[in-house]
């Protein structure tokens, strides 16, 4: 087989600086920070002393310039946002409750502050946010509409030249509100702003919640939300208000103002696309969580590779015990998981230099693209975490259920992350209505002349799909099997080729909704979903490509080369399904991927601890009993 | 299309009824204590006071005649093992914990010294096992030896007329015994024996570990095993023996005895037949696990589904919000898991039946095939747990996360039960190694005449395989490609084809074991799992038609057959890589399987409630804020 060898050794730094990409300086700085003995794991502790460590821990985070990097410089800040997004992602690698308290305090509430205020707010709360001298809540969620946020209902009426905030009844209660039950102050609270009787959609309000002695503010009812499956470090809380009233300047205004004769104004008309505006300008947390997935990930993956490699059951007939490693079940378990995780680190590093790079003045389009990708990016990072932490638990046995090493509270903390900040399958459905903007245009102009023109082109396209794209991959295809399988032009057409396919599939779904919108959209969900995610699949694989790309020592290339090779080809297993009945793959093809992934497994076996020490996590969060006993 | 219509409404009872089966008024009886309120979960309790309040719920269970249901009645006992299996099983409706320190009390220990020991043992200790008057411990496991007990290494030495029991180091101290750390007095100990310096192999005995006042005996070491993801009020610790001395009489001696002057005798020859003989009377305890998992995911399943229904999230173009279960995707998540539910409910009926009824006399083989169908139903059983408790948890979104919503409890005690008790993956392989049997003979002569009959049987099988099996399955598929979805006949042909064909491949490849037994192993171990997995599916598959045979109620009975077809239709569809690779199923009959079930799901949506309900789980274990708030 026609395949370069990888060599016996790669050095472990070689990869991380590939890994590490573009703000590498500033993650050895979190690194070493982060292996201070302050920073340890919470164990067994109560909740109320796991808070307070957390606390402790965001104070000393505090007093270095990261927690300023996403901010203004004006006021202090580092304005490097691709540099806050690093530092959160890392974060991931040690107590994940610290990682949450942070990006509630600086991502989500300061970063609200930012995006959605104007000078005043500015001038008067980003350094205190910065120093951590006002604690804050980010309070949209509600009771009764989590991921749909738009149809909230607490009020803020501007009346006598302030505005009234008021939680209509139980369903509007603000819900799981991080630093509400017991640290925060002020709250960017998320309302439908009334003024002169007129509703004009969401907006943010900043309102004072607890008084300097941390007493609730008169109006403000505050509930603890209690235990948790995991993230018990931060004081999630429930508020209401009951004719709470702030000044007029509360209201962040960047995106809509009130006058003091109550006149509204905005610079942008519709009150739906003023909320998704505003709601774009905070895919930094959703960008921050996927990326803190990817590091609680990597930490399970490290650790049950260690254990698989220290661990021996049952006798071979020579008479040594087997390392569990070296068993074909236990690598498929872990090792493709593996390449997904590096697959998606560059996924990431590419998507948060994109979010670097972006102008605030670029073409709207480029905005949607970059949270459609941030979206895709959430649920396929987190969905990830869920299964290969769980993996990594089960590959442990009975020692990875013991609270010592370390993968209980992993599993625990991460398993909200699939529903938080958006919940992956809305998430999902938001990348492929991204996907089908170009298909919209035809559905608004149904002209008979239009309709025509629509379906020739629909004829034109499929046409082109069964002899152009299908021809190309059919010339890829020459050589045996298995040799096909390790060109990556192949895996790259066929991830375009399947996304392609499936976008137009739903695409006509979708054509008949003008009669029933809810049913055709519902009966064709699973299709929307499966196009949203084979979209995100193939800008990974894009990016894993793109990275390797920039990888000078030729032996980590080489080893990445393979590495990407699994991501590809226990990819395309997967869905192996979907490729057989489309007529990508044949039947012996078919059988032949299972083989090549079985022995791409083989092939990294022995580089799977290189791979794990290539993420560099600090020692003390992988300081696992079960690793030297 | 020719399928019967299910009926507008069903009785929940009626489906109860056929659910509950031949120990339907015992599970009457356990419900209706489960349903005292001090069988609550335990909220918000630390470990010491949650592992008070299991001990507490368990001397309330022990005050029934239920723990003696599995001994022999000679002693009190109930004779009823089924029923016995049966109360544990039910036990997974509340806490969990209690359910495994029941387990381990009455199941684990209890069964092993009635099942291990003979009549001096069982004089001296069953009355007071089944009591409390003793609490005890099951320690086989060892810190280095889990899935491979019978290597073992504690040491049991005939020495002066009785045994001295050593922990040789650390890799051989007793791990996660439940028990040991708080409340255990007792332990039976698996060790090797020892007499006049030779080795005989693993046997059992009645260890003390701590006085009457709760110290540990003279050189028993006990440690905690602190906090673990779940199952806190479980008290789960380490023993190490140092020169601990016991009466010649310690050793359960069913199975193997040493007499005064050290001579060995056992009605078992073969020292690993004998200690698997030993494993096999303790099938108990794996079928006890299976079935608690099995009650843990309806739990979860009826909350879900619950909440599902009262949920509503984003508004229809009518202006009215979407009741979330209106959702196909979110159908999804749940109806094929509760189809699953139902097809493992009847399989682990069929399975407790077996087991109950069995002759200690019957023929090997029988108690084989009975061991294999444990584990291979506690494998599925408990992976379906994890996969659907996960489900559920984030089909709540934010509410699943919260302690009080009980799904966190449920995932966190769970998690274990994948690789306790076995760990799947090996239980699977067990699985296989049965189905292997009957090639085995061909494997062990291989002389040229054999081995030349071997091919020839070899070839005719595949022959027939493509023949007559093949065209069983095609007089089958007349009609239009749904029609054929829903007989009954053609999923359970197309099951055992699917079986046939794999554990064929599977013995193929194994054939070349003689050259490299471990590497050949091990490139065939996807396969041998596979094997494994698609076997146990059969019989589920059979169960439950087998199950719905004995609903008298007509409404029940059609509701009960579109439930099976949407397992049937949704294993298929799991597997759909195999069918289309293997020419069993077309491209287009393969995209009209999909189209099934999304069919199945929404016409089973309207009875979704109905087939939760007829879990008949305690109100106060389904008690979630989320379902009323």
């Amino acid at each position: 087989m026609d395949v370069p060898e990888v060599p016996s050794k790669v050095d472990p730094d070689a990869l991380t600086a590939v890994l590490d990409g573009r703000w590498a300086e500033l993650r050895r700085g979190v690194r070493a920070q982060m292996a201070e003995a302050k920073f340890r794991d919470p164990v067994d502790l109560g909740i109320e002393a796991h808070r307070a460590q957390v606390l402790d821990q965001l104070r000393a985070l505090a007093a270095t310039d990261r927690p300023g990097l996403g901010f203004d410089p004006a006021y202090g800040g580092g304005g490097d946002v691709g540099g806050s997004v690093t530092s959160f992602e890392l974060l991931g690698y040690g107590d994940l409750s610290l990682m949450v308290k942070a990006g509630v305090q600086w991502g989500l509430f300061g970063g609200a502050v930012q995006l959605l205020g104007t000078e005043r707010h500015h001038e008067r709360y980003l350094r205190a946010i910065m120093d951590l001298d006002v604690l804050g809540c980010f309070a949209m969620t509600e009771h009764g509409h989590g991921s749909d946020v738009q149809h909230l209902r607490t009020t803020a009426t501007y009346v006598d030249g302030g505005f009234v905030i008021n939680t209509p009844d139980a369903m509007a209660r603000k819900e799981y509100i991080g630093n509400a039950a017991r640290d925060g102050r002020l709250a960017v609270v998320f309302a439908q702003l009334i003024t002169g009787s007129e509703e004009r959609g969401v907006h943010a309000f900043l309102v004072p919640i607890r008084d300097d002695d941390g007493k609730p503010m008169p109006g403000v009812s505050i509930e603890d939300c209690g235990p948790k499956a995991g993230l018990n470090g931060v004081d999630n809380g429930r508020l209401a208000f009951d004719n709470v009233r702030v000044p007029r300047e509360a209201l962040l205004n960047r995106f809509g103002d009130v006058a003091e004769d109550g006149t509204y104004s905005s610079p942008i008309e519709s009150d739906s696309r003023r909320f998704f505006t505003m709601l774009g300008t905070l895919i930094r947390g959703r960008v921050s969580v996927g990326g803190s997935a990817g590091s609680a990930t990597k930490r399970a993956l490290a650790l049950a590779i260690r254990y698989a490699e220290h661990r021996r059951q049952f006798m071979k007939p020579d008479g040594d015990e087997v390392v569990i490693l070296d068993y074909l079940g236990h690598q498929r378990k872990l090792l493709p998981a593996l390449a997904k995780t590096y697959a998606l680190n560059f996924a990431q590093e590419e998507l948060v230099s994109k979010l670097h790079d972006i102008d605030t003045s670029a073409p709207e389009e480029e905005q949607r693209e970059l949270e459609s990708r941030a979206a895709g990016l959430k649920a396929l990072n987190t969905w990830h975490a869920t299964a290969t932490i769980q993996a990594a638990r089960e590959a442990c046995g009975g020692a990875g259920y013991l609270a010592e090493n370390i993968l209980p509270g992993l599993k625990a903390d991460t398993d909200v992350f699939t529903t938080f900040e958006g919940d992956n399958t809305v998430l999902l459905q938001l990348v492929a209505k991204g996907l089908l903007t170009s298909y919209k245009q035809d559905f608004e102009d149904l002209s008979p002349l239009a309709t025509a023109r629509f379906f020739t082109d629909q004829v034109v396209n499929t046409l082109l799909e069964r002899t152009s794209v299908r021809k190309a991959l059919e010339s890829l295809t020459e050589g045996s099997d298995s040799d096909v399988f390790f060109r990556r032009e192949w895996q790259l057409r066929l991830f375009e080729d399947r996304e392609e396919h499936v976008v137009e599939g739903v695409a006509k779904r979708l054509r008949k909704a003008a009669s029933d919108p809810f049913g055709v959209f519902n009966a064709a969900q699973d299709h929307v979903l499966r196009a949203g995610r084979v979209h995100v699949e193939r800008l990974v694989l894009e990016a894993f490509v793109a990275g390797i790309e920039r990888c000078e020592d030729p032996d980590a290339r080489s080893l990445l080369e393979r590495v990407c090779d699994l991501y590809a080809l226990s990819a395309i297993e997967e869905d192996l399904a979907w490729f057989l009945g489309h007529g990508r793959l044949t039947a012996s093809r078919a059988k032949a991927v299972t083989s090549a992934v079985n022995r791409l497994c083989s092939e990294l076996r022995p580089h799977a601890r290189t791979l794990v020490d290539a993420f560099a996590i600090p020692e003390q969060f992988l300081a696992a009993p079960m690793l030297t006993s």
